[in-house]
C-alpha cells in the first residue's frame, strides 16, 4: 500500500473541504449568525492539517487499483467526519452520530435526514447541508483530480472507483479535460434551474439550496413539508430538473458537440423516460381511480416518480398513504435509479438494461441451442468483463442489502420501514416508507442502526467495492506482507 | 417442436396421475366418505385419455432442450390442472381457481392453502393434498423415466429441466439407475418418518399424510393449527425429518455406497446446517430476551427455521407474531431455501455458496489484480458455464419476483402481505407473514393474483426457465418456422 500518495489525496480533500466550509460561514456573516464561527474554525483547522499532509512529496509513485479503492473510500469517510463538525459544535446536534449520519446523508446524496424540524436551523447550516449534495453530486476526488494534477496511473484508479455506473468507453480521451466538460455541464445547468426557480418568485436563498439539492440529486428540504409549499409552478420547474439530473451527462456531451443522432439513439436515456413515464402513468391512474381529480394526480406522481427514480428524495404530497400498488412502484423504483454516468443513485438504468438482455439472449439460446448471439448497448457489443461485473455487482448489492437489513431489524420496526430505509439509504433517495416516510425521519434507529446505514449510504455512493475493500482483511494483510518482503 | 413426443410424454403423466388418484379413492372406500367417486371418475377418464395419447407412435424422435423445457412445464400444468378437479366436483371448492392453486401448491410442494378450515375437508380430499406434496416431491417426469424408459435423448433433456438446483457432475453414469436410487431412499425415509410418528401416537392417518407433507417439504397441515396440537416428540420428529429431505440426496447416497468421508465433506451439506443453527441460535436468542423460557424457545425455533429453510411451511406457533429481527430471518431463510438435489424449494443454498464464493473472488482481484483464482466447490474447480447460469438465475429470480409483487399489489394489501405471499409461493414455502401469516390464508386475493401466484409456484418448482420459455414467444414463433421451412 502506497500510503504516502493516499495521505497526499487525502491532504487535497481535507484542504478542498475547508475551502468549501468557508462558504456556508460567508452566508452566517450575512445573516447575522453565530453559527458561522463554528464554519470559520473548522475551515482553518481543514486549511492546516491539509497543507501539512500535502506539504511532504510522495516516495514513490506506484498506485494501482486497491490504491485507488483505498483512497477514495477513506477520503469519504474523512470528509463525511470533518463535515459533521460544525452540526455538532454549533448544538444543532447532540448525538455525534447523528450529525456523521446527516453529512454523509448529504455527501452521498441520499438527503435522509434524522432532523424533524428543519425549519428551525440557522441559514448557514441549511445551506451547508445543502451545498453537502451539490459537492457530492460532483464527486469530490474527481473535482480534485479536474483542478489538480496528481500522477499519471492515479488519476485512472480514483475516476473509476468513484464515478457511477457501468463504463461503456470513454468519450474524451483525457480524463481531466472530461471532467471539466461535465462540470461545466453540472454548473451551467444549477445556474439555469436557479434562474427558472428565482423567476417563480422562491428567495435567492431557496432557489440556491433547492437547485443544489436537485443538481445532486440529493434531496435535504428547506422546509418541514419538503416541496409541498411551493407553486405547481417550482414543482414543476423541479420535476424536469431531477430528471435532467437524472440522465447520463453523456447525452449533453453528445449534445454539445452537436452529434444530436448519437444523443438521442442512447439506449439507456431512451430506457431511462419510457420508465418514468410509465411509472408516472399507472400511479396516476391509480390515485385517480380511488380519488379522482386526474391532472392534480398526474402532477403529483411526475414529481414523485422523478424524485423517487432520480434518488433525489424531496416529495410535494405524502406517498406513504398513497394505495400499495404505487408504493410498490415506487419502492421497486428506487432499486431501479436513475442512469449511470449522472448524480443519480440505485442500481443504474443501463444495469438493467444488460440483465434484461443477458436474460434475454440465454432464453433465446436455450430455444435455439446451436444460435450465436451478442449482447449489445447502443449498437457495440458488451463485452464480457461488463457483463460478469455487472452481475457481480447483483450478488454483492444482494448479500449487503439482505445483511443491513437483518442488522437495523434489531431495532424492532415493522417490516416496511426497515426494508425501506435500507433500500433509500443504499440507493441514495432519502425518504422511504412508514416511519422513515416523506413525513417522517431517521431519527428514531439506535445509532448501530444508524451507522450501518451510514455505511449503506457510502456504499451506494461508491457503487459497493471502494467500501467493501476498504472494510476487507485482505486489503490490510497482504500489503504489510508485501511491505515486509519488499524490505528484506 | 416435436408434438408427437409431447403427446406421448404427456399422455404418460395422465394415465399416471389416474393410478394416483386411485389411493384417495381407496381411502374414501375405507372412510365411507361420497366424494371418493369423484376420484374414481377422475381416475378413469385419466387412464381412458392416457392411454388413447399415447396409443399413436412418435413420428420422428428428435427431441432438444426446448422440447424438454416445453414438456416439462406444459405436463406440470395438465398434472395441475387435472389434479384439481376432484376438489371442484366433490363441492369442496366452487372457486376453479381455487382448486387450481390448492392443487399447485400442492404438486410444487409449496403448502399455501386458500381454505380456512382444513379440518371439515373429507380424509380423501386431504390425502389427495398430502399425496400431491409426495408426487410432487419425487418429480412427476424423472418419477416416468425412472420406471419407463422413453427414447435416449429426451430423459437427459425431461430431467435436467426438472430437478432443482445447480447442476455439480453426475454421481451415477446411467440416469434411470441414479433415479431409481433416488426414489429407494426418499421411500425408505418417508416409511421410517411414518414409523417414528406412530410411536409417538399419531393415526395412521395422520401419520402418513404428515410425512408426505414432510418428505415433499410441503406442508399441507392436517389441521387449523398445523403442527400446533402435537405433542413435543412429534414435532421434533417432524423438525428432524424436514432437515433430513432438504438434504441434496447425495449425501445419502454417499452414505449408502459407503463413501462417508465424501458426503460429510460435502460443502453444501455443511453449509445448509451451520445456517440452520445460526438461524435458530439468533431468533431463540431474539425471542428469549423478549418472553424468557429458553428451551421452549429453541424447540419451536428449531421448528420454525427447519420448516423455512427446508420450504416446508409447517408451523407449530404464529411465528407472525415474532419480533421482527426474527420475522426478517424467516423472509430471509425463505430465499436461502434448501440443499440443491433435495425436495426443498428457494434458491438453494448451493446457489449461495457460488453467489459469495464468486464476490470473495472478484474482491481479491480487485485488491491483488495479477493473482489468478478459480472457485472451487468440494474441491474441485465450477465451470463458467455454471456460474453464469447460476448468475442468470438471479436475474431471472428477480425479474419475475418483481413482476409479481406489481401485479398482486394492485389487490392492495400490506406491502409486508403482497411481498411474503410472492415470496412463499415462488420459493414453494406456504405461509408468509401478516394476512398470508401461519394462521391466515391464501384466499383474499383475487383470481388475478391468484394466477399470478400459480405461475410463481410453477416457476419455483421448475426453477423458472421450463415456465419462461413455455411463455416465451420465440418458443412457438421460430418452431412454426423451423417446420414451415423443412415442410418446404
Amino acid at each position: 500500500m502506497n500510503y504516502s500518495i493516499i495521505r497526499i489525496v487525502l491532504g487535497h480533500v481535507i484542504r478542498f473541504e475547508g475551502i468549501f466550509m468557508l462558504i456556508p460561514a460567508l452566508i452566517a456573516l450575512f445573516y447575522g449568525e453565530r453559527a458561522g464561527i463554528y464554519f470559520v474554525l473548522c475551515a482553518a483547522g481543514c486549511l492546516l492539517a491539509g497543507t501539512f499532509m500535502t506539504r511532504k512529496k510522495a516516495e514513490n509513485r506506484s498506485f494501482f487499483a486497491k490504491e485507488g479503492f483505498v483512497t477514495v473510500s477513506a477520503s469519504w469517510v474523512i470528509l463525511s467526519v470533518i463535515g459533521a463538525l460544525p452540526f455538532i459544535f454549533s448544538g444543532v446536534m447532540s448525538n455525534p452520530v447523528d450529525a456523521l449520519f446527516e453529512i454523509v446523508s448529504g455527501f452521498t446524496t441520499t438527503g435522509a435526514s434524522i432532523l424533524a424540524d428543519v425549519e428551525s436551523l440557522p441559514k448557514c447550516v441549511l445551506f451547508w447541508r445543502s451545498f453537502s449534495h451539490w459537492i457530492g453530486g460532483m464527486g469530490v476526488l474527481v473535482f480534485i483530480l479536474a483542478i489538480l494534477p496528481l500522477s499519471g496511473s492515479s488519476e485512472v484508479y480514483l475516476m473509476s472507483a468513484e464515478s457511477p455506473g457501468p463504463k461503456f468507453g470513454k468519450l474524451v480521451p483525457k480524463l481531466q479535460k472530461s471532467a471539466m466538460v461535465l462540470y461545466k455541464i453540472y454548473f451551467g445547468m444549477t445556474v439555469i434551474e436557479v434562474i427558472l426557480l428565482l423567476a417563480g418568485g422562491m428567495t435567492v436563498f431557496d432557489a440556491v439550496c433547492t437547485s443544489f439539492g436537485t443538481a445532486g440529486t440529493g434531496g435535504f428540504g428547506l422546509y418541514n413539508d419538503s416541496m409541498g409549499g411551493f407553486s405547481s409552478y417550482i414543482q414543476s420547474v423541479v420535476t424536469i430538473f431531477m430528471l435532467l439530473f437524472g440522465v447520463n451527462f453523456n447525452f449533453y456531451f453528445f449534445l454539445l458537440i452537436k452529434e444530436f443522432r448519437s444523443a438521442f439513439a442512447m439506449e439507456e436515456v431512451r430506457c431511462y423516460f419510457a420508465i418514468f413515464a410509465a411509472a408516472t402513468i399507472f400511479i396516476a391512474a391509480n390515485l385517480t381511480i380511488t380519488e379522482g381529480n386526474p391532472l392534480y394526480q398526474l402532477h403529483h406522481s411526475a414529481f414523485q416518480v422523478a424524485s423517487v427514480m432520480t434518488t433525489t428524495g424531496f416529495s410535494t404530497i405524502d406517498f406513504n398513504l398513497w394505495p400499495n400498488f404505487s408504493r410498490i412502484i415506487l419502492v421497486v423504483l428506487m432499486f431501479v435509479g436513475a442512469c449511470a454516468g449522472s448524480t443519480g443513485g440505485g442500481m443504474k438504468v443501463s444495469r438493467f438494461i444488460i440483465y434484461f438482455k443477458t436474460l434475454k439472449k440465454e432464453l433465446s439460446v436455450m430455444i435455439h441451442p446451436r444460435s450465436v448471439k451478442v449482447i449489445k448497448s447502443d449498437g457495440k457489443p458488451i463485452d464480457h468483463d461488463t457483463i460478469r461485473s455487472t452481475n457481480i455487482f447483483l450478488i454483492a448489492y444482494g448479500f449487503i442489502f439482505t445483511f443491513s437489513l437483518l442488522l437495523i431489524s434489531l431495532d424492532n420496526f415493522d417490516i416496511t420501514t426497515s426494508f425501506t430505509a435500507v433500500a433509500a439509504t443504499f440507493n441514495n433517495i432519502g425518504p422511504g416508507l412508514e416511519i422513515v416516510g416523506p413525513t417522517g425521519n431517521f431519527s428514531v434507529f439506535s445509532n448501530f442502526s444508524k451507522l450501518v446505514l451510514v455505511f449503506d449510504m457510502l456504499a451506494g455512493r461508491l457503487e459497493i467495492f471502494p467500501m467493501l475493500i476498504l472494510f476487507a482483511p485482505g486489503t490490510w494483510k497482504n500489503s504489510l506482507h508485501w511491505e515486509r518482503r519488499k524490505n528484506s
